[in-house]
């Protein structure tokens, strides 16, 4: 349970009563009571508010807050303030702002604006945090402190410059072994000194944001910044634990944000929490993968839905509105998934600047009588009524998916193979089939135990680190499926290319030897034929992408190419290793290839689906105790049909007891609550 | 008339003789004449002519050609040179280089090249225009001045920043004003000195040109730098008007430019003038709004078509030729639409730099063996038929359209809720409609008179600014009819939301409240659906865009959207205020709608086209004492008919005498002049 | 011969043993023998290894790998490695540096990264050229020098400015002279003091890469950023002539490479070498023409093929494998063309930074057991057996087409009549229509000796330099074929437009003017219609992009416009000229067109092709002495016969005499031997 002052799925969101006079606070109050609302992240953006000078602080007006909240049953996600810094301290010391990836010193404006290794304001961030702990440690409405605010951004000002490189040398030992590590030599880029090393931006070494010449600097560059940004956490962190080690600390993260490896954070994170903004055709499977990676940083622990919007955004194209019904379906497939908490930005919508029109549960009509505050104080009617049940309970899957930052970026910098590879969408496209059979998958870490799971799958696991392909041999030789695919295997965690065959460390698990890549143009395909009938599948399907030359090597040919000069040749293999078997896919296949594929695979660890899921309709568990809880989430419009087997289970909000097929409206949810199978 | 000695419509252009060695000049003369030219536009970018460094000024080549050109019966059109500093004084002053909004310190090059807030630059271009009126004052050829050219583009150096914050001084009088007005207390931008504001470029609060975190300083930059160069106009003017007070003066404007509040400048300008650069497939209904646009700048007032060209431009994509016929066609339109001259960029095509391949009335080869010159002599000798029956005729429009500037740019930087929001394509979709009936409109600003009018449309009328609501509602309760659409009435003039529910301050005045505004996906529609006959309207129309869900709060619902959730929510209401009715339509229609709904309303109040068009064929009236003037303007290739109806009129430019049904040839024109009606 | 100590086809590529440990090198010897490799080039990126700071300077490795490879019967293309500049240079001196397009200064990154103005950088690689001729000029192993590496990208820092303003008044003498050339009256230019000429970028008269406000000086910019680079070549080929003059320098150039002006460069190489990168998308008549450019650089000496990849490169967005047989196709094709050497990049594929993922001979494998390896092994048996046979056998072509860099930068920059005119596709197209027909061709500059050729074909002549049009006309008046094409004889070489009529100074030649340039929208076209049957052509042809309004002045007309305005105007006409005849082509035919009204040019001077091709049959032939050598080449993936005629012809690779119809296989090559017709 995050905090025990409130056991319950936690329901608020962020909350600026600064930007409004006192008498709008009232209405507030009022507001909250009838949405059911009993948290709000305050001073999030107050910095400026908090401290007006170098040596002012002023933390009245958050006080005032505090108190009133807390009087009115709402507590308190309280921010540190830093993700914005004032504009006194951008004028007094400029080494607060960044420099850009255009290589351009910036001047105060915007949010997320500081340099992370910047003195000032590594020493005044901390500070702020120190005195907000040292205040608020007792005050009865704190249940949660959030540091700063969606992290991200990166710096390449001098300070960066000289803080690379004391963590190269740190890293490193040796300019010879850093020299050898970013294979200096080519282009003759051998240094001599650490301080002919600079950050690489579009002055240097990259253009076009993901382009390099050097894919070592630019990938340590990026580490580099995800860990400068941890260190500013963690001297926030620092400071609010010496006042009050026993209340959760977290950060808002942004799911498969791109620039820093929340694996490393979340081990310095009490809890996470993260920022959901799905739009209108993000595929409703994507969002789920995302939640189930904000649960997979800590290993399966619940999280919190920190933030997502009652109706709309405003920084999308088209700002379409959350159709009816939406934002509560979308809010329990984050509790189905983990979550702990429902939390909305914002509950009341600012008048002025660019998030205006960004939904709130308040509308700017500032009353009741809107569609959206009817359906957000419904949620908090059934939030209630579901009180605790809920909280702490875990998923408990067999199948795990692999996702590494570090693979993300080395894949998105590589000069070749080809331009259209995206990470993230071939991990999706395993994560899809899965999820329309209804089977669990945790999103997990590259150290992550694969004892837990029957079947772990590394889509595109271009970067193999240290200890992984043994880790992989070992989960498969007692009796684990791993599954991985085309461009696998390539380089070490330096981006230096394997010798001596691809997929490199992988090749003797695999039992396959990958003799070239085939990069296809986005208009042709190549495809799968299968060698004889395997569980459903039919004889043929399309792939494309990339279309890697495989040799057994011991492996069996479960399929091969079925044109180009290639055709014949082994496009699916699988490798008995151990007690275990090992399958490569060496080209990206269409998605009903993918359905059949994994299908059998599940069917050969005994794995099953949570029901049989119409289309459009998603299911999810979470165990507790003896306990499980069956979720039923309807994406369609129309009400579907769900076969649950017999045995009655209790719908949580309808209190009804059912068993045998169930109606789930459109859009609509069930929570079905029965013992633990 | 703009002035006396030249008391016809002005025929002639941009003339550069200074970039051609002596012998041409005498073909100049003799060709001017061929063509029928009696005004050349001199000395535009002559400043480094005029004034070879720092303490010499040199008039000797201006001297002769102002003589050379009245001698041989050409007017001058005199320009002060300030649209583009020398290199010199770029190099001794670099303060007169622009700081761009990428933050970069320009160097010399270009034109409309100078900081408007620059000293130097206010200095010498001020001081050029005084020695220019002090020297030509006398000049009996010179008939009107021409300060500086095509004013535009911004600057973001210190000079600016400090002119800003000055300026931001006056407009709010203390921070704690203009902190409210910004609402900085979003993301803590807090201001507590006024030299921690900087300009919004991509360094601070912008990027992309017109994305912005905060529209409070956005808009309020682009306020300040179209004063910072009406400022500089202003210091010309005064300097000019010391020694020839009753000359006039103008400055060339370009339509629609974004960049500049022209509606301010007019008001410090004696006589409107302006640029029309169509491309083939700009529609000609939109070149027609844009002559009513310049022509509303001054409430009405006859202006100057400043340029144009003969024949092709350089700067387009595609520089297709103006087909034979179009070069006068075009001509015609403006003055149908208020012009009282016929001007050209240029007389002679320069043979170096970037125009060497726009149009010019002598072409490279030189002599007037061309289509262009002989298309360009014909309506020179035309004009001089005409002589000066047209003068300062004006156009009576019963029907206003209001275009506003900052609303403009309050829309263009707001983010959500959606990109596809074009406010000049909006206002086009409903001067398109009208156009095509063949009624006369004045495109109007904020500040116009609404009284002369019966029907006022102020589409998207997103900001509203002080007093405009009541000046709806005066003019709707005495009988007019109000029309306005869609995201209007939801900002006051900093931009910030007007709370209690939208639209705001118009809420009253239509009778309605717009609880939410969906944003449509391109590929999206929606449907208006009439609740019952209403004119020829058909049942049902696409609409899309955004679409508002709208209640009645005593609006009558005259038509109903016809899908998604908000199916059978209003789309169309009318509300009777007073004696008059304000409809309010909540999505961008298509263009069929458009037609029969603005028919219905013209009906209503007993507005007639001034004639039954047929396709491509425009109609324009300018009416002077007892005698007006209509213009029919076939943009067709072949001849079509048109009803003019009994009682003979005269058709200017062939004697003529006409009634029922008179062809307008292929790309011809006929003035058809007759008692007033 | 390139070197009496090689006297074969070289076949090799680069090789970075720097990069690779001691016993890999012993591998590389191994297999470079299986592969049939006789020659590398090294230390094309090892500046920071010869010279690891200012004062030091340390060959071993190189001395290791020199005797090494000689040992093993590898001779050295030796590079002097000026391609990229140490780190250490950077950091001590930054004038090393540039400053980018965009204003911004460099900083250490990349390569090509040297600024070609800066002392440093002239001093030091000089210097090091200096060492290495001192050092090996004795050495066995080396047979030719290869100074730095692909050439390219501009600079635009102080010195750059200082060594422009020098530059400009060697080329100008007086700012009179310069201004009058720039046309600097047009915006007021005007230039009083030499220090006020800035380099033109985006910070000054440039945008988007290749717009400008100012034809003149961004053409001088080219040309002295082409001089600039070219200076520092001839320093260090000074150097190196010091120590072994008679042994052959080169550089590697990039075909159409549109920066430099390679026909200068070419007057200071001993023998012209450059990389050549199809994609396989790539029309393989551009690939032929590019070959033949670059034998036109020394008016058809053999060159070297530098650079190609054995199977994919890295930087294209989809790097598809070359296909089974096709890099032997490939090389062959170069061959074919003039090419005396077939070489990679790069003999092993590196394991780190951005061109790990472009082929080598070696892949990351390591072994030999690969279809590449195998590839490329074949080729090096064939080549040894081809020996010398074909070294230094020329191409004797009666059409030349004339392709100029000065035109082609004049065409980017102008603006207007159209941004779709690609000079260097225009150019193609006649090419390709020659090529289809198996008509040889030589690419040549405006300076070659046109007496040589029956038919010169200048496509696009807008730039007419001083004597091109005397030359032009003694070409024709002596009974030559000429033909050039609409936007010809606009402008001199300072882009100034030649006034009178267009076609300018080409107008007595062509016998036509052209009245008016028509610019067509991509969606619009017109038609050839000719006015009498003519060869075989048909009626009627589209034509588009631009139209000429052509009047003839003597000319014959042989086709008209068949639409528009100007439909029934002249579109093709012959002007007969002394003995010979000038073809004007006013519009921008389909490629039907241009197969046709080239078929009937070829009949009416006796030039036949090669033989009658098929579709993608490519043929080309060398002669020496009084052997010819016929090429076939099959793109196609069947085999193709081809009617080579009767009297046998020996196949040089099988051994085989054949005549009548060959077959050449799928993606196969004949070279057939015959005595000289």
């Amino acid at each position: 349970m995050i905090n025990e002052k409130l056991p319950k799925i936690w329901y608020g969101g962020d909350y600026n009563p600064e930007q409004w006079d006192a008498e709008i606070w009232k209405e507030d109050e009022r507001m909250f009571k009838l949405a059911g609302i009993d948290v709000a992240t305050v001073n999030v953006f107050s910095w400026a508010l908090n401290q007006p000078s170098e040596d002012t602080y002023d933390f009245a007006q958050l006080d005032e807050t505090m108190d009133r909240l807390y009087k009115s049953g709402v507590y308190a996600c309280l921010a540190t303030s830093t993700g914005a810094h004032p504009a006194w301290m951008a004028k007094k010391y400029p080494d607060v702002l960044r420099v850009d990836y255009q290589g351009r010193k910036r001047k105060f404006g915007g949010r997320h604006n500081s340099c992370p290794n910047s003195p000032t304001y590594r020493k005044y961030s901390a500070l702020l945090a120190g005195k907000l702990a040292e205040r608020y440690k007792d005050h009865p409405g704190l249940v949660i402190w959030h540091i700063s605010n969606e992290y991200g951004g990166y710096c390449y000002c001098d300070n960066c410059a000289e803080g690379f490189r004391n963590w190269l040398q740190e890293r490193y030992g040796s300019l010879d072994r850093l020299n050898k590590a970013w294979n200096t030599r080519f282009w003759g880029h051998t240094f001599y000194d650490w301080d002919e090393i600079v950050p690489p931006n579009e002055l240097s070494e990259e253009w076009g944001g993901n382009r390099t010449n050097f894919q070592g600097i630019s990938i340590d560059y990026r580490r580099f910044m995800s860990h400068s940004m941890l260190e500013c956490y963690k001297l926030e962190y620092a400071e609010i634990k010496k006042h009050t080690p026993n209340i959760p600390v977290t950060t808002n993260l942004m799911g498969f944000y791109p620039e820093l490896n929340y694996f490393e954070w979340a081990k310095h994170m009490d809890i996470v929490s993260w920022d959901n903004y799905p739009s209108l055709d993000t595929p409703f499977s994507f969002t789920a993968m995302t939640h189930d990676l904000m649960r997979g940083l800590k290993s399966g622990d619940p999280f919190m839905l920190m933030e997502q919007t009652p109706s709309q955004q405003n920084w999308q194209a088209y700002n379409s509105l959350k159709r009816p019904g939406v934002m509560r379906l979308w809010s329990y497939q984050a509790v189905a998934r983990g979550a702990d908490t429902v939390m909305f930005f914002q509950l009341r919508r600012s008048i002025g600047a660019c998030e205006k029109y960004h939904g709130a549960v308040i509308e700017h009509v500032g009353h009741e009588h809107t569609r959206v505050f009817r359906e957000c104080a419904e949620l908090g009617r059934e939030l209630e009524l579901l009180g605790g049940k809920l909280l702490d309970a875990r998923t408990e899957a067999k199948v795990a998916i692999v996702y590494d930052w570090e693979n993300r970026w080395a894949i998105e910098l590589s000069s070749g193979p080809t331009v259209a590879l995206n990470y993230v969408s071939e991990v999706h496209k395993y994560y899809d089939a899965l999820f329309k059979m209804g089977v669990e998958v945790d999103m997990v870490s590259v150290e992550e135990d694969f004892s837990k799971y029957d079947i772990v799958i590394a889509p595109v696991m271009y970067m193999v680190k240290q200890g992984f392909a043994a880790k992989a041999e070992r989960f498969t030789a007692n009796g684990g499926t791993f599954v991985t695919t085309f461009f696998s295997g390539i380089v070490n965690e330096n981006d230096l290319v394997t010798t001596g065959g691809y997929p490199g460390e992988l090749r003797s698990l695999l039992g396959i030897w990958a003799e070239e890549i085939d990069a296809l143009f986005p208009e042709h395909n190549n495809q799968i034929v299968l060698k004889q009938p395997w569980g459903g599948l039919k004889d043929s399907y399309e792939c494309g992408l990339l279309c890697d030359l495989i040799h057994t090597e011991g492996a069996e040919v479960l399929a091969e190419y079925g044109s180009d000069f290639y055709k014949g040749m082994p496009v699916l293999t699988v490798n008995q290793y151990g007690k275990g078997r090992a399958y490569y896919v060496a080209s990206s296949p269409d998605a009903s290839f993918m359905a059949g594929f994994l299908k059998n695979l599940c069917e050969e660890k005994g794995i099953k689906g949570l029901a049989a899921l119409p289309d459009g309709v998603e299911a999810a568990r979470r165990v507790k105790g003896n306990a499980e809880y069956l979720f039923l989430l309807n994406h369609n419009s129309e009400a579907s049909q769900v076969a649950i087997g017999e045995g009655g289970r209790t719908e949580l909000l309808s209190g009804a007891v059912v068993s045998g097929s169930v109606t789930v409206p459109g859009k609509g949810v069930l929570i079905l609550e029965s013992e633990r199978q």
